[in-house]
Formats: C-alpha cells, sequence, structure tokens
C-alpha cells in the first residue's frame, strides 16, 4: 500500500462523508494500477512482438492517466461533490474492466500483462465498491 | 486554439472513426479549460477572499485534471474504444458543469473566474455534442 | 494559441515577476508541444513500421508528462518559486531536446513526427529563453 | 509501498540500467509524496487558517505534478535517456526540498502537513541517492 494514503486521511480537519477505509482502499488500488498500467505500456514496447501490443499499449495509457486522476480527485475532500466522484468512478471502472480485459489476452505470455491485469481488476472492484457505497 | 492539435489529428496515419473537426475543437475546449482551471486555482490562493474560494480552488483542481487526461485520451486513436471515450467525457462534462456553476459565483468579483466559467461552459457543451455524434 | 492562457495571466491578480507576454507564449509552446507528444505517441503506435518506433513512443510519453507539468507550474504565480521554475525548464529543455531529435529521425517518413519535432524545437526554444530571462 | 511497483520493475523484459532494488524505493518514495502534496493541498484548503497556508497549497501543487510525472519516467525503461532522468531527479528534488521546508513551517500545527513534510523529505533523498547512482 502506498505509504501516506491512510495517514493523510487521517490527519485530513474536517467531515469526509465517505468511509476513510475504503476510500484508502480504493485510493491505494488506483495508484497501483495507474503504475502498473503506466509499466505495462512500457514493457509492451520492449517485447519484440510489439506490433501485436499496440492495443495493449494504448489501453495502458488510458488507464493510467484515468486511474491517476481519480486518484487525484478521491484525495480531496474539501468541498466534497458526489456527482463529479461518481461519473469519475464509473468512467474509471470502464477504463480498468477494458484494460483488464486486453492484459488478460496476454498474460499467459507477458508476466507485466499478467501483473497488470490482476491490478485493473483489483482497481475495477475498488471503483465499484466505492460507487456502491456512495447511494 | 493549440497550434498542434489539428495538424496531429490530420497527421494520425489511420481511420479516425469520430469527425476529426469535431474532435480537435473539443481537444482544443479541454485543453483551454484545463489550463484556465490551473491558472484559476492559482489566482484565487492570491486573493485576499481566500477563505471564501477554497470550494472554487477545489473544483478547478479537478475539473484541471479530469479535462487534461479527456484531453489525452481523446488525442489517442488507436485501438478506439468508445466505452472509455463516452463515459470520460460524461464524467468531464460533469466535473466542468460543477466548476464552470462555482466560477460564475464569483465572475462578477473575479475576472479569472469569469474567464474561467466560460472556459467551462464551452468545455462542457464541446463534450456533451461529441457524445452526441459518438451514438 | 490556446484561448485562456492570456487572459488568465492578465487576470492574476497580483504581481508576476517574470513577463507576462513571455511567460505566455511559454506556457502555450509547453501546451502544445505535451498535445503533439501525446499524439505522435499514439500515431506511431498505428503505423505498421512501429518496432522502429518504440523509441520515439517512450520519449513522446516523457516530454508529454514533462511538458505537461511544466505548463502547470508556470500558471502558478502564488509564492513564486524560481528554483523550482529554473530546474523543472531546464529538465523539460532536455526532454524536448531528445524527443525533437527522435522525432526528426522520422520526420522524412511520417508526417506525425514532422509536426511534432518542430513543437519540441520551439518549446526547448521557448524554456530556454525563460530561463535566460530569469538570471 | 505501492504493491505493483516491484513486480513490475521484475517482469519488465529487458535490461534496466539503473539497480532496481533503488529504482523501485525511488518510484515509490514519489508516488508516496505525491499523493501526500495533493492531500495535504486539499487539507490546507479545510483549515479555518487558510490565507496562511497559500503558499504551502501552491508549493504542495508543484510537488504533487512534478512528483508524478517523475515517478511515470522512471517507471519506463525503454530506450532509457539518463540526461532525461538526471535532469527531472534534479528538479524533483529542488520541489521536494521547497516543499518540505514550507510544510515543515506548519508541521507542529498541521498533521497532514508533519505527514507530508516527511514524505518530501525522503522523497527529495531518494531522487538525490539515485542521480548520485547513475553518474
Amino acid at each position: 500500500m502506498t505509504t501516506t494514503t491512510k495517514p493523510m486521511i487521517e490527519a485530513y480537519p474536517a467531515e469526509i462523508t465517505l468511509d476513510r477505509t475504503k476510500l484508502a482502499a480504493t485510493v491505494n488500488a488506483l495508484i497501483a494500477c495507474s503504475e502498473a498500467c503506466t509499466s505495462c505500456a512500457d514493457a509492451c514496447l520492449s517485447e519484440s512482438s510489439v506490433a501485436e501490443l499496440t492495443k495493449c499499449v494504448r489501453t495502458n495509457m488510458d488507464c493510467a492517466d484515468i486511474c491517476g486522476t481519480t486518484a487525484r480527485v478521491l484525495s480531496r475532500h474539501t468541498a466534497y461533490d458526489a456527482n463529479i466522484s461518481r461519473s469519475l468512478l464509473e468512467a474509471c471502472a470502464v477504463a480498468c474492466r477494458s484494460c483488464g480485459d486486453e492484459c488478460a489476452v496476454h498474460a499467459g505470455m507477458h508476466d507485466h500483462c499478467r501483473v497488470c491485469a490482476e491490478a485493473c481488476r483489483a482497481c475495477e472492484q475498488a471503483c465499484r465498491d466505492l460507487v456502491a457505497s456512495m447511494s
């Protein structure tokens, strides 16, 4: 887990509408997925079969960007706007689903795709769980 | 308009499902909104009334991040995934609506909020237009 | 030019140490370069010769990230810290030089590399000019 | 530690010039610092004394952006360019120093500044150690 996520949520000086433990778990899943996707895009570029991995690279880049942005939005609690968080979490779950599906295709061949697919699945689930807890 | 958006879309070597002119307009609106929101968050910090602008700063930060990420996703055309683009554009429109509403509250007092509110409105409309053209 | 850069700098409510016109030009060059690099990385993925363009994709991704971050830092003027701006501009110029050099290798073959190389050269120059004006 | 950093570095299919353990530690420090700075900027906005924390918010935003970008660049190993990594790590160390200094001023009053200052110090050291190992 990212070392600062939980202590920073605990140090927030005002109320947080969402459950802090669930929120921290989601932020950590987002950060881990963003890091995995950035790394997987690059690892694909170094495979001799890169021409067959271009969809994987592209989806990884999208997923890395969307997860990174979602982690930042969820790390802010001032003037909380449930509409922004919910719609962004839903978009993030869609990106994680697509990226996890694509990485899973190559998971038997490439360890980076296997690790990344797992990170995408975990992140998709965390996003959906948090959305479910919001309503 | 950002000088490179249109020539880069024209230089893309394969098919693009979406209308290239509409796509370029949306990317430009996203980039302009992201830049305005980053600047407005900072300008608010330099106002003596910053304590009344904290919601504005926070929403600006979210909107800057989400618009920046959406611009990047829309600048990629390889292995296009309509589900990711659509859900992200919808989340982005939500963020632009919230940020535009908040900036509009302060538009009479602060020129940076007025310019930023206009950029948010234009970006929200561009996102909604592009989503409408996708179905 | 990005439509919001200049009006947002003009709307900043306090003093800006750097020349506002030069600053706006640099931010615009950074935004244009970041957009070009994001697009060029993706366009390379759609070339049949992608296996020969992996260095270009990777350098494009770095340059897109660094230019985007530098544009954000330069769009903030509150509590200006010349050391951060200067060292980041120097790092950005290094990234633009590398990316411009790599794109230039492929400029005769691929229009996206040609446009991107020009954006990198212009951005490198803008970064160096701004650093020169700071001392 | 971010759960995916180490396994993704281990799964990279080609040579990495830098020491993989040291590299993973630096990426983790960068991710933790970026997350802490994003959270600290927001926590400052919720303090009643926000008017005295505007320098902290601004430096946090810069440091979050720069650490996030540096983590991404260091997560890529294809076509490694030591000049980009070195200059970016140096810029990142400068940002971490400034942000750590500013957060330290408020560490006795605000727990979020105390945790963030520690993350900045650790990240600055990790960046400097990695640069030292590169020459």
